[in-house]
């Protein structure tokens, strides 16, 4: 077997392996305790609300999929009709994935509960093994399409062009795109509408605390979480993942032209993996130990065993000296040849890069910050110097994560040209597999401490997910920082691979139509956000609404007497949900097959990169102010500047407030927007004429 | 006289006209009657706060001034380095312009608030006139300059290029641009932290109202008006409108190798400044007239009198059926003429455009608009979701304006190429003078409101300044949006401007500098925000402090026995704004020519555009949700949703709060910032090395 096919197969082989481990821990959770009646009671409303919009979404999502579906198969001629297979492939590995990770979560959130009532870390393994079923199978899922997908196609057309093969297995990054997209947008607004809805009705209004019974909005609060924080997430950097490699196939296959090139993306994916599973074991900690600690082993273990990992595989596979025909073509002297080091230091650029962003991101939003504090601080003087400092904050912290991306870009080129940013991103995204279990672990926590209020457990129960839950928010907000740091990376090896594909040389932006795109590119994220933002207040509005129904109407609802409907409060978040994702999802499909045909690939690439460029700022932006107003408000909680209740709390409130929908819609949403533009754009490339609409109305 | 230099000395003659007209309107409002002994006393307070503030601002602006200047002649050789004249001239012409409007502006508060004693018209009449001696001065300080720097160097230097010539001159546009960034962010700074200094302590811990005289930061916050939203706004436009005429001067140069191409500008120019005075007279109405209606009398006559006059200028003026060299040595068959008619499309496209976008943001922020009242009845709900759909109207508001902008660029492109694009931005801002009289209206009538409450006339008077207040700031909302506008289109002019300058091919965003510096640009307008943010924060902290001393120290303050000490005040909010605005300011002017050096001239180019394309986002959505703010405060306080004092209310006053350094700090600044980054890069162009620093040291 020659080095292509091993590498293949074992990427193959070790995708399978992912699963199998995601498997034995599904096992496990299956096997703890769930706990008292009480627990599983609650516990299997918010599984079955989960589960309910869940498949609500996905029978909405399966009529968009069939649709392109459709039209993949009527647009594209002879073998190239393949991409409308490798298209459902990737919805349906997505899919699958957030599903997976959804029902993992909900079984988790339970035992998570019923765990700490005998300690701390015994509750942690819980949480973090829930978190890590959807890390591994996310993972693993993704990496055994695309292996199993290269090599279908490299053998059933054995005489196809790379790029024809690569145009083909893009396809796949599509339909993982399209779900993710439905995923973070539907599963944004539940969670935030919920969020929302439950606590001014119940918190504001009737003075209840959170998580309370009584409130009829609680469990969709709840599910909220799981389909939102877990399940969206867990769609979000599946996709990264997956355009990332992809990315990097396509320049291996049409800007070097070379196999070997072109399949490395996977074998790096495969070295993380592997690296992935032996960092789950590295979580670990006695009794009394610190979570936060146990989670850092983890992440960074698996990093630096990546780095490791990669050079073995770059000596063993990469034709040493091997000199890119472009850059032989171009050269007026010795052209630089791609060695063994230059590649292996490309891809660590970009693992440190990951690493780095994240801890730029605790520094502005973890508790006893300087940041956060003297948020808390500005919160004495009322909410609007807590508002304004947040978004000063928020502001702040997008200056070292570009300057980073900028660094990892630049070394990155100098090392391997542009086939170099892009595996760049494949090493920032190769340790996705336990990143991901690190971030689901939080919800999961958080999730258990609602339960434990919700079914009356002793308070000790209560502190003890209290504690793995702050730890949660740190976790959660370095993932951001590395989900939009490996968004950014990927949306410009996705610009370049397009640049690529579609055969252009220059993208010029003194071109009239190339800033035009640029500045109609920059402008799309602010108003996708602002119907987002839009989008949460209408369905929150909704909820409250029902909320005050249901207290008014049920009588003895607030006495505990009788029960709130609880299912009618999922149902409203649910359909407000679905029926508010369905326009901006669309217009971010659509939005670049119009300007490409209109305004022709420049204007396209013009727009891709002020989308890019404009959307990961205002993403870092929203997502640092969200998380440094959370922990703001925790800090105030925690006793300091008056502590709960006090006139600063009221204002932390309001920060923390108008932060929700920041951190957790329209932040992530950015992500993906920018990604999937990437994509749609990368898959159309070949077909754009070269004479758009707009030149053959008004001339060149 | 050839038709070049009968252009040239008809501009030079009619910017003398237009001064004449300011010095007319100069001395009618002087021999206004200023009303009592008491109004007097106040009014000298803030004019001598003013005067003081600009003096010790000047200073500081003087030393910097110094110094580029010693570098200009430093760095340059041979005629090269008459540059660093004309920087001075520009930096002279455009300080003079900002004082001459903060005097007249101060002496027409004391009118107006006399003057309103008798009647709305009247007190309409001397505001009105207040403000056009300031749009007068500036667009004829700026025209006389500019034409005068022509005519002197095509004399003098009668051997050297169209671009030397013009490279020379940039030097003006640098002079102008430094003082007004100085002139907008120092008198941004000072203008809020004083506004939110005197609120803070007077209305919400004393419980006095607004304009109170026991307030001791009261006549502060009156000299900031006069400081940040006069002469600040006055610099601004100022700048945007030389650079936008030596954008398309240099374009005509260097672009086209035209002389006649080179100086129809200042032509276009020429017919803007008459038709701005014409206008002035349009602003007339009978007592009981509505004053809006009279104010857009006056903006939308000069408009439409400037389309008809520019036909027959360039007519008379342009060799009809000019081909450019560029596009005859690129053309295949016929290229295209620049007729008469297709220099006039492009001008007019500009015109319109701006009009449109003005009209846009009053959609969005306007009283008793949509977007406006959605704003005050979410206020019901708390302040988190008047804040949560404050931002949320400012970002939907970024849409149509960006569509129009690139309706305006690709269609004024089609017709006359980069020139086209050039000339648009010159006819957008082709009636500054009076669009400046109008913006500066509003802040004298507001101010004449404070003088009436301090000098506590009747009742009626404040009445009916509040009436000329309210219709102020929609034309204060107004000429942000076309502030933007313009600055967009004069920043893209701009950087053709530079990269014809800088004799490069293409800036190709594939290119992995390019992307970089693009990335690094887009992120700083975020950075740049969140400083100003800070600084403001901390200005109005050092101002409480002060406030807080003098009603604990000065015993009788309360009682209104003892008087504050004002002066106190005003002196803190000076120097602490001065010392603010230096790190922002200097890092605009050094930024570029650091990434120059040191990455490139394509990474600059890049750095240029991910700065105008980030920045005009920021400043559109930040100008819009902060209008949209104060209007939605106003519309509860005229009884709406609860009226003053209700719950409602004190929501809509944190949106308030958290808009003004949106609207009058940090907005603003973003329009001079991309302006002068681009003015900057434009004067370094040629000596920047075509091998990078950066490229030296790591290779290309």
């Amino acid at each position: 077997m020659d080095h292509v096919n091993l590498l293949l197969w074992s990427a193959l082989a070790l995708s399978i392996v992912s699963l199998g481990f995601a498997f034995m821990k599904i096992n496990w959770i299956w096997k703890q305790d769930r706990g008292s009646d009480k627990i599983k009671e609650i516990g299997k409303a918010i599984s079955d609300g989960a589960m309910a919009f869940m498949v609500r979404e996905y029978k909405i999502m399966g009529i968009v999929i069939a649709a392109v579906f459709v039209i993949l198969l009527v647009s594209k001629t002879g073998s190239l009709r393949l991409i409308a297979g490798s298209f459902i492939l990737g919805a349906l590995f997505s899919g699958l994935a957030g599903l997976i990770g959804m029902k993992a979560a909900t079984r988790a959130n339970m035992c998570t509960a019923t765990s700490a009532q005998s300690g701390l870390i015994k509750a942690l393994n819980v949480a973090f093994t829930g978190g890590s079923v959807m890390g591994l199978s996310v993972v693993g899922l993704a990496l055994m399409g695309l292996a199993a997908l290269t090599m279908g196609y490299m053998k059933f057309l054995p005489d196809a062009e790379l790029y024809t093969i690569m145009e083909i297995i893009s396809g796949y990054s599509l339909g993982a795109s399209s779900i993710a997209l439905f995923a973070r947008v539907g599963g944004g607004i539940f969670t935030k509408a919920a969020d929302v809805g439950a606590d001014l009705v119940g918190k504001v209004e009737k003075g209840i605390p959170e998580d309370d019974p009584r409130n009829p909005a609680t469990i969709a609060d709840n599910v909220g979480d799981n389909v939102g924080d877990v399940a969206g997430l867990g769609s979000d950097l599946c996709e990264s993942y997956i355009a990332s490699i992809i990315g990097a196939m396509v320049l291996g296959a049409e800007h070097l032209h070379s196999k070997n090139f072109m399949v490395l993306p996977l074998g790096i994916a495969a070295v993380g993996i592997v690296t992935s599973i032996i960092g789950t074991f590295f979580v670990r900690t006695k009794e009394g130990g610190n979570p936060q600690r146990a989670l850092n082993y983890g992440t960074i273990g698996a990093s630096l065993l990546m780095l490791v990992g990669c050079y073995p595989l770059i000596a063993w596979f990469v034709p040493n000296g091997f000199v890119p025909p472009v850059l032989a073509a171009a050269a007026t002297e010795g052209p630089e040849a791609f060695t063994v080091l230059r590649l292996f230091l490309a891809i660590a650029s970009g693992l440190i890069g990951g690493v780095l962003i994240g801890l730029v991101t605790e520094h502005y939003t973890a508790d006893n910050t300087k940041a956060v504090i003297e948020i808390a601080d500005q919160s004495q003087t009322g909410a609007a110097t807590n508002i304004i400092s947040g978004i000063r904050v928020g502001m702040l912290a997008t200056g070292w994560p570009v300057v980073i991306l900028v660094i990892v870009i630049m070394s990155s080129y100098q090392l391997a040209g542009l086939y170099g940013i892009a595996i760049a991103a494949v090493g920032m995204l190769g340790t996705t597999g336990i990143q991901l279990a690190v971030d689901a672990y939080g919800p999961i926590a958080d999730n258990a401490g609602g339960l434990a209020e919700m079914a009356q457990l002793a308070p000790v129960v209560r502190e003890r997910t209290d504690k793995l839950d702050a730890v949660g928010n740190t976790t959660a907000a370095i993932g951001k920082g590395f989900a939009i740091g490996s968004a950014a990376l990927t949306a410009i090896a996705l610009f370049v691979a397009f640049k690529e594909a579609a055969d252009i040389d220059t993208i010029d932006i003194t071109k009239s139509h190339v800033i035009s795109g640029l500045l109609f590119g920059a402008m799309l994220p602010y108003v996708f956000s602002s119907f987002l933002m839009g989008a949460v207040g209408r369905a929150a509005f909704q909820l409250i609404r029902e909320v005050q129904r249901q207290f008014r109407e049920i009588k003895g609802i607030f006495e505990g007497t009788a029960k709130p409907d609880y299912v009618a409060c999922v149902d409203i978040a649910t359909k407000a949900a679905i029926r508010e994702m369905i326009v901006p999802s669309l217009s971010a499909v659509v939005l670049p097959v119009l300007v490409g045909y209109l305004g022709g690939k420049e204007m396209l690439g013009g727009m891709l990169v002020g989308v890019t460029a404009s959307g990961v700022m205002l993403a870092l932006f929203m997502a640092n102010s969200g998380g440094a107003w959370d922990n703001a408000k925790k800090h105030i909680e925690s006793g300091k500047f008056g502590g709960k209740g006090s006139e600063a709390h009221k204002a932390a409130v309001t920060g923390d407030t108008v932060g929700d929908p920041f951190k957790d819609t329209v932040g992530p949403a950015m992500d993906i927007i920018i990604k999937l533009m990437s994509v749609v754009s990368l898959i159309i490339a070949k077909s754009i004429p070269s004479v758009s609409i707009f030149e053959t109305m008004f001339g060149k």
